[in-house]
């Protein structure tokens, strides 16, 4: 199996470079937010796609840090740097520019499966209602009126409910990417982007911040359409979140774990909803740091 | 409030350069392994010291990467680097390195409060038995026979017990540190190298893999002396596994989330432990990647 996979490139059309830790991709409306910035999610599956295309091996654990905005129409070169180079694990670092405008840095790992190696399942699946049995988020990409700026992305959410009673600070979110058939590493990192939402809902606010990284570990990831994000906002501190997921086959294989920290700086409640419905379509933008 | 705290540098003395972004420190059999090798939560603390020290504010999240060893005797120099500084966030880069040879780099953000910003805890604290009620490791360095291996470190482990039935996966640990009478960001970070060993456990095994990462995300931590690490092992495949831990004060704050992926490689039964007992009290070496 090589990288970049068919469907990593039918996400991202990453051009890979000569050496083949360096690349570069457009930044098309369809990988960015509705006011034409980089989508977090572009910039994680980024990283990842260049660490495996960079060493042929399958990412570990990719960290991406959010530096500074891209734009629709701007190129953005992914280089990738080789920290250690072991006979099964690679460990890297990549930096993403605009010219001498650092847009986005990460670290992470690669690496060759171990034979025989410890594989295991330690946590049992989230009871929750299919994806067929699942509606829209409230607000949001996963929204009705989110919807067509989700589908520009590919994304596609809907609002999984638990059976019994959710666990506390618990959003369960099923995604998939449209047109798009086979689940990679890259496409979970595409739809992991959505830490922030849940904690603001787990303070009983809508609306979500904006990640300031995304951390990613992953498993194999198996041939699937639908990943179940169950998504946990854990404490939010003077402005500041955090939270994690872990992500679900609908036959019950965990896949990916992951973490964010955001600045919350974009919340309302659920009776400022309507308000803001009937004066805008526009998301609110997306302030530096 | 001034960075580096007077706890940090009781931990590690660390020599700040001129200017800030830079300093120093020398590895001391205190702030090492059994084998003399740099100790992960030596590497995730002085990431955590150097980025609050050159910016003078509190640490949101870092992620630490081991990349080779370094060892007794030997001075760790720390780089620094600003990719952002915004009023509030700082975006930081930091390389460790013995002469030439890049020991751990870490990315992450320091930030002043926003006043006002959201705050607020989502998740209950697990309920365990309180640390004058839990005992020893079986095995590691909250085991009787890795106590003093420990208490050289200043590291104190207690295994707790659960009330009622334990979550899947997990590993629940009261730690503290030895003669330091303040628990700051970089305490926990010190502390809070075990996720491994909560992989290991969840798998039916002993032992632990050494770790390839340690990402941390911070609350305000609370003046305290025990700190519950209720940790988590996810999953392992191929031989790589992945993890995360909450971590809690006594009276139920909540004042860090981390995770961590590791290589699992040395693992063993329950039953080979009495043997491994007998032959040998070296822990066995960490093997490179």
């Amino acid at each position: 199996m090589s990288y970049p996979r068919a469907a990593d490139l039918e996400l991202i059309p990453f051009e890979l470079g000569s050496p083949s830790s360096c690349g570069s991709f457009e930044l098309t409306p369809g990988l960015a937010r509705h006011d034409g910035a980089l989508y977090g999610g572009t910039g994680a599956a980024a990283s990842v796609l260049a660490m495996e295309a960079a060493t042929q091996r399958d990412a570990l654990w990719v960290v991406t840090q959010f530096i500074a905005q891209a734009h629709v129409g701007e190129t953005v070169e992914v280089d990738v740097d080789t920290l250690a180079m072991g006979g099964r694990i690679a460990q890297l670092q990549v930096t993403a520019h605009v010219g001498d405008r650092t847009v986005f840095c990460a670290l992470g790992a690669t690496a060759h499966p171990r034979p025989d190696g410890l594989t295991g399942q330690y946590l049992p699946m989230p009871r929750v209602s299919p994806p067929d049995d699942s509606g829209p988020m409230p607000f949001g990409p996963g929204s009705s009126e989110g919807r067509e700026m989700a589908f520009s992305r590919r994304l596609e959410f809907r609002q999984a409910t638990f059976v019994g009673e959710p666990p506390p600070g618990s959003l369960a979110l099923w995604a998939r990417l449209h047109g798009i058939d086979e689940l990679t590493r890259v496409g979970v990192a595409y739809l992991a982007d959505m830490v922030p939402a849940a904690v603001a809902r787990a303070a009983g606010k809508l609306g979500a911040g904006f990640s300031l990284d995304n951390s990613l570990r992953f498993a194999d990831v198996r041939p699937t359409d639908w990943i179940l994000l169950d998504l946990r906002g854990e404490l939010a501190s003077n402005g500041y979140g955090h939270g994690s997921f872990t992500g679900w086959t609908p036959d019950g294989a965990l896949v990916a774990t992951g973490s964010q920290t955001a600045s919350m700086v974009h919340l309302f409640d659920a009776d400022e909803l309507d308000q803001w419905r009937s004066a805008t379509v526009t998301r609110p933008p997306r302030r530096e740091p």
